[in-house]
């Protein structure tokens, strides 16, 4: 069943006559109509599916022609004035009665407006939240075809700029490098600001890249993502210039052996938080639990932080056709951080690493 | 008066104990905390300003060391669970009965959220929009200074990459090296997607590069604009490589005499929408009023487009110290386009004009 005739059961099953599609990436996935938006204030479009029939996707001018040629079975309304005007046309004409709209990606004073509306025209506006996110979460055989594609470019554009990596140069140079090479090599975009620390800056999961340059010796990671046709990978690898001391290979090997836990735990059927657990037992036992801060993994689509979250908290069960990050990490304050990522595919039996990058490996 | 000041003393005059400033834009303005969000769902922090007394910023561990250099006269307050467990307690500690939040960036499934959190607690929860924005229109001395340095990299970068412009190149490859050399020679970020816009695509005022060779003689529209020290900077040229034709050339001549006309009459005390006018007969006088379908500009700071709008349609007053784009435009539709775009600071008497490049004007 194609994702628009799930999503429209779905709007049937709600009691609702539409759905008020306002999230980027579920404009995208519904629809196909790629574009992005520069802010939630400035949307390239939304979508109006009701429960049967044609469903309309509205934007301005600006995307007319694109709209129509990627959003292929939507009819396309072109705004000539606020959102809130076309609706107000649309809703009466169409007689729908009970709207439906996003509540985790409409502002409040958005929201309010709608209502407004709703009051005067006699609609019944429903907050619901995380419709179309549920059809997200299990990936098609194509999406997984396109998350395999993002991940074999991050890869090769991580292999080029790594083959360059010498002391001397900055984080943001090497961050840059990345960006620049990934664009070049056809990225639609980046995925995310990548992430390059080293030393002591390492310590941090989430570092901003300074202009500290970087030594011999030191642990330097590097997190980076992009997005190919639409689809976003994400993969972290720590890699040390020169010869690593022995403190650093043990942790290194730690991590890996954490990974390697998680990666043969991870099947449909297990709780989220059972794969977080074989990862985190590793680390642990080794003494080095206070110093892995942040969960297991994420979920990875159109999206590069999507359901599910593999944390100790979740007892959701993962599904085949989840693709999720594996990303355990161990951080020193003051001294160094070792984080390794890849992405998997779960299945009935276990799970399928997209990464082919050895990187890690070596040590 | 310092910002904070007249954010505390206009809390005080909404009676309201304090504000929560979730706008990122905003929350640097207020507290020069310069981390930026990944999305509006992953926000790097918040802050709660009481109407008198110490300001809070609300963040995690990851932007700890950050917030507590760069937020000065904030106290930092790490959260350890959601932003909504850790306002629960501080809003109790603090004994507020009156909380202000900005409607204009907040989720509407946020704020439902945080009303209930206030039904429980008796806290009346007030949703304002625009408080700070209203302060953040007019720019302090040091705010022009900034955003002139903003103008001048933008402009070098422009410069440096029109001088390696050929035919043969594509949309997307000149973007991709305005963009990196933006980067490269220290901008914090780009502004917003930069439009490299050939041919008929100049044609589309928000076009997006594509894979489309450029070649002698038609126009191209290059719009880019970058962020330094956090404040943007937007321009736009248009350049012909090779000869133009002279029906190209009495356009270009058409646009910058509507720009020129606008730049005289800019000035504190005018209708924005007399701005507008003015460039507008120009172009409507030569017979192309249909095709200049834009307003003339928009206000720009810490965010690329803020307030002031500068269109047909606004009455509002313009005031000294707002700095605001000034970009006619004609658009022939399967055939070209010519937008040019400057950046100005209003004042008493007229206005300074923040460009230096000349490129445009050497037809």
């Amino acid at each position: 069943m194609k994702s628009l005739d799930k999503i429209q059961a779905a709007i049937r099953r709600k009691g609702a006559d539409a759905l008020l599609v306002t999230q980027p990436e579920n404009r995208r996935y519904l629809s196909g109509f790629t574009a992005t938006d520069l802010s939630i204030a400035e949307s390239a479009g939304v979508l109006l599916v009701p429960g049967r029939g044609t469903p309309l996707l509205l934007t301005d001018s600006r995307y007319q022609l694109q709209a129509e040629k990627e959003a292929v079975g939507f009819e396309v309304l072109l705004l000539q004035g606020s959102l809130l005007e076309g609706l107000k046309r649309i809703l009466r004409r169409r007689g729908h009665r009970r709207l439906a709209f996003e509540s985790h990606y409409l502002l409040y004073g958005a929201a309010i407006k709608l209502m407004d509306l709703g009051q005067k025209q006699g609609i019944e506006m429903i907050p619901v939240s995380g419709m179309v996110e549920k059809l997200r979460i299990r990936k098609s055989r194509e999406e997984i075809q396109k998350i395999q594609q993002s991940v074999l470019l991050n890869e090769s554009v991580f292999q080029e700029v790594f083959a360059h990596l010498k002391p001397g140069k900055t984080e943001r140079e090497v961050a840059l490098d990345i960006e620049s090479t990934m664009m070049h090599r056809g990225a639609d975009a980046v995925a995310f600001p990548t992430i390059v620390a080293a030393g002591p800056n390492a310590a941090l999961p989430h570092a901003v890249p300074t202009d500290r340059v970087m030594s011999e010796g030191e642990t330097i990671i590097i997190d980076m993502g992009l997005k190919l046709d639409g689809y976003c990978s994400d993969m972290t690898r720590t890699v040390v210039l020169g010869k690593p001391d022995k403190g650093i290979v043990k942790i290194i090997r730690l991590v890996r052996k954490a990974q390697r836990a998680a990666l043969k735990t991870i099947k449909a059927g297990i709780m989220a938080r059972e794969a977080d657990r074989a990862a985190r037992e590793v680390i642990s036992g080794a003494g080095y639990g206070k110093n892995f801060g942040h969960g297991l993994g994420h979920g990875v689509g159109l999206a590069v932080h999507e359901s599910p979250s593999l944390n100790r908290m979740r007892r959701n069960k993962l599904q085949a056709g989840m693709v999720v990050t594996v990303e355990p990490g161990i951080y020193l304050p003051g001294r160094g951080g070792v984080r390794l990522e890849n992405m998997v595919v779960i299945e009935k039996k276990g799970c399928t690493i997209l990464n082919r990058d050895k990187t890690f490996l070596d040590l």
